[in-house]
C-alpha cells in the first residue's frame, strides 16, 4: 500500500520491511541506521492513528523542527479529555521557548483512579507515540540505554538486501535471522523513560489512536438515543448501541450499552464497560489456534486482494481482485488445480507456454504443477472467481518463479 | 422432505400442496375434503413442534380415538408450567370417561398478569394446535361456522390437479387462483371457539412449539453460569447468554441475559426480555423489503439444496448439493450463463444434445439459452460450485422443460 501511494504521487524513497515484529525500539533503530549518514530528520508515526486536520498536524511538527535539529528527541502529547486507562501519559516539565516542554516522566497505562488524578492535575499529556529526531540522536540514545538492541539491529542491517521495486523506490530487508534474535521492547520503555533530552510538544488537534472499538465508535455521530451504526445495522428499542456491520443485516433488539461487530471473520458482542478486555480475548483465541485471531478472510496483497468466500473438504472458493496493470507472481502449485472464471474486467493469463486474454464470462483451468500467471492488462479492476481443488489448499503451497514485488 | 421420508419408509399417500398460505382453517378444510369419502381419522400436527417422547405422544392420541370416532373434535392440551404470553389457553370443563374434558373456552394469548391467573387456577391447558377428528366432523363444523371458507375450499378442490410423483405417492394441488381468494383465518378463531363438541385431552409429555429463541434455548443444557451455546460460540465474563452460531466464531464479552443468533442471512442480538418482539421485528423488516426476512441464503430443494456464497454486480456464486440419484429440472435461462465446477462426487450433465459425466475437479460451461440438466448418478452427494454470469440473475429466470417433482 505504501509503495502504491509513493508511485502514484511520484515520490522516491526507501521502504524498510521488518522481517518480523520486534516492537518500536528495534523498528525505529533500523530506520535510524538506514539514514545514519543523513542530516535529515526522522518523523516516526504509528500507521493507525486518525488525525483529520493534516494542516494543524504539519504546523505542530514544523514548530518542533528546531528542537529536533538541536539534538532533542521530540515527542507529541495530546491534551487528555477523559481519564483513559488505555493510553500512556507524559508529565510536562519546564517550558522551552519554542512551545515545547521537557518530558519529565513517562507514566504507563494508569488505573482508573490514577487516570482521573492525572487528568485533573492538568500537567499530563497522552503519549501519542509520534517522535521527531535526527538519526544520530536516536542512535546515541539507543546505544546508551539499550546497547543490545543497537547491536542486533546493526548486524541485521549489515547484511540487508536492497531491491529497486519501482522507479526510485527501494525495498530494504534487514537480515531475517539476525533481526529475529533482537530483543522486543517499546521505545518508551527502552529509551524514552531514561533519556534526559526528550521534549514534548502539545498537539491540540483532533486525534484518536483508533485503538479500541470505543475509539472507533466515537468517530461516528450518534442518533438521539446514542446509537451509532455503520453498514446494515438496525437498532430496535435499543439505546447507546454501536453496530459495525457489512452488507448482512445486524439487528439489536431491546439492548443497551453494547458494541456489536460483524465482520466476515467473526461476530463480537461486547458490553461497553469491557472494551479494554478485547486485547486479552484475542490473545486467548490465538492460544486456542483460532485463525480468525491472527488473519482475515479478506487479505490485501501488493497486486490487489482476495477473499475466501467458501470452503469444503477438498476445495476452496476465492474471489480475487487485481488492480489495473498489476499481476500476481509467475507461480505453480504442487497440490492444487485452479479453475478461473472472469466476472469483471479483462485478464491476461499465462499458462505454461501460452499467453491469452480472457474477458467477463470466460474461464480457464490451471492443472496441478503447471506454471501460470494472472495479470490485469486493463484500465479497470479485474475480478475472478477461483475454485481451488486438491488435497492440500494452504497458502504456502506456492512456488514463485518471478514476482514484481520482490517475493520470488 | 415429506416425499423423501415417505419413499424411504415405503409409505403411500397423498401430499396436499397449499398453493399459498391461508392459515389453518383453509389448510385443514382442504385436507378434510381430500379425505371426505373415507372413514379414517385425521390427525393435524404442526410441523415445527418438538416432542421427544414419541411413544407417550402416540399413547395419548390412542386414548382419544374413541371420542374422535364418536364425532368430537379432539384437541390436545399441554399442562402449562410458566405464565407464557405466547400461547393460547383452553379452559377445561366436565371430564369424560376416556380421560378427556369438554373444552369450555379458548383464550387467546393473554397478558402477563392474566397468564399468571390462568396458570394458578389449575383449570387451563396450553393449546398445542394438534387436532384429531373425522373428515365429516370437521366439514360439518366448518359449514356451520365458516361457510365461505368451505365454499372456497370446495371450489379449489373441484379443479385440483393430481400427479403420481413416486410409487403410490401423489401430489395434489388445489386450484391456485380459487384458493388464493379464500379467507385466511386460524381454525381456533374460525371454528373451535364456537363449536360445542370440542374435547381436550391432556398431553403430559415434554413439548415445545420451538416458537421463540427462548424455546430453542431451553432445549439445550446450560453451563454453571447459565450460558447455552450451539456451534462456535464463546462466552467470556458473560452469564445467562444463549449463542447460536455456525462455523464462524461468535464471541460474547461481559454481557448478561442476551440471545445472539448468527446465521448466513443475518445477526440478531436480543435481550431475553424482548424475545416476543422478534415477530414484530420480522414484519418491520419485511415491510422494508429485506429479503432476509422472507427467504434464506441456503435454500432446500426437492433434489438437494443451494447456498449463495458470493455475489457481485453481474455475477453470483452458488454452492449446489444434489442428493444421490436426484436431478434438477431440464431447464434453460434467458439472461445468464453458468460455469459448473464439480468439487465432490460425480455429475451427469445434459447440455443441449450431449450427455456426459464429470467428476471432482472437472468443469463445464452452459451458455445463455442452452437447455441443460444436472443429475447425480452416484451413491454419494454431489457438490458443485456454480458461477452465474449475466445482467439478470433472479431465481425466476428459469424455463423448466421437464421436472421430476411436478414443477415443469
Amino acid at each position: 500500500m505504501v509503495l502504491e501511494k509513493m508511485v502514484s504521487l511520484g515520490k522516491q524513497g526507501v521502504i524498510l520491511l521488518e522481517p518480523t515484529s520486534k516492537n518500536t525500539a528495534a523498528a525505529m533503530t533500523i530506520a535510524a541506521l538506514e539514514k545514519k549518514n543523513s542530516d535529515s530528520l526522522l518523523l516516526f508515526c504509528p500507521a493507525d492513528h486518525y488525525i483529520p486536520d493534516s494542516d494543524y498536524f504539519l504546523n505542530t511538527i514544523k514548530s518542533a523542527l528546531p528542537a529536533a535539529k538541536d539534538g532533542a528527541i521530540v515527542t507529541f502529547g495530546v491534551s487528555p479529555f477523559f481519564p483513559s486507562t488505555a493510553y500512556g501519559y507524559i508529565l510536562r516539565g519546564d517550558a522551552n521557548s519554542a512551545g515545547g516542554y521537557l518530558a519529565k516522566e513517562f507514566v504507563e497505562k494508569p488505573s482508573e483512579t490514577r487516570a482521573s488524578e492525572l487528568l485533573l492535575s492538568g500537567n499530563y499529556f497522552w503519549n501519542a507515540g509520534i517522535f521527531l529526531c535526527k538519526p544520530s540522536t536516536l542512535l546515541d540514545a539507543v546505544e546508551r540505554y539499550a546497547p543490545d538492541v543497537l547491536k542486533s539491529c546493526q548486524a541485521a542491517m549489515a547484511s540487508k538486501q536492497k531491491e529497486e521495486i519501482a522507479a526510485n523506490c527501494t525495498f530494504v530487508r534487514p537480515d531475517e535471522t539476525v533481526f529475529a534474535s533482537c530483543r522486543s521492547q517499546s521505545i518508551d520503555y527502552a529509551v524514552m523513560e531514561h533519556h534526559d533530552r526528550v521534549v514534548v510538544f502539545p498537539f491540540g488537534g483532533q486525534w484518536s489512536d483508533v485503538g479500541s472499538w470505543k475509539a472507533v465508535a466515537e468517530l461516528l455521530p450518534s442518533d438521539d438515543v446514542g446509537n451509532r451504526i455503520v453498514g446494515n445495522g438496525i437498532a430496535c428499542s435499543s439505546q447507546n448501541v454501536f453496530i459495525h456491520a457489512g452488507d448482512r443485516p445486524v439487528v439489536a433488539l431491546g439492548v443497551q450499552g453494547l458494541t456489536v461487530i460483524d465482520t466476515p471473520d467473526a461476530v463480537l458482542v461486547l458490553d461497553h464497560k469491557h472494551v479494554e478486555q478485547v486485547k486479552d480475548l484475542v490473545l486467548q483465541l490465538e492460544a486456542k489456534k483460532y485463525t480468525q485471531a491472527i488473519s482475515h478472510r479478506r487479505v490485501a496483497r501488493p497486486w490487489g486482494w482476495y477473499d475466501c468466500v467458501d470452503a469444503g473438504e477438498r476445495f476452496q472458493v476465492k474471489r480475487i481482485g487485481v488492480k489495473p496493470g498489476a499481476s500476481l507472481s509467475l507461480q505453480k502449485h504442487q497440490h492444487r488445480a485452479e479453475h478461473w472464471i472472469i466476472v469483471k474486467g479483462t485478464a491476461e493469463v499465462t499458462r505454461d507456454q501460452e499467453v491469452f486474454i480472457l474477458t467477463e464470462n470466460q474461464s480457464t483451468y490451471i492443472p496441478i504443477g503447471v506454471t501460470h500467471r494472472l495479470k490485469n492488462p486493463g484500465m479497470v479492476e479485474l475480478e475472478i472467481i477461483e475454485v481451488q481443488s486438491g488435497s492440500y489448499l494452504g497458502e504456502d503451497d506456492i512456488v514463485r518463479i518471478e514476482d514484481n514485488y520482490g517475493r520470488a
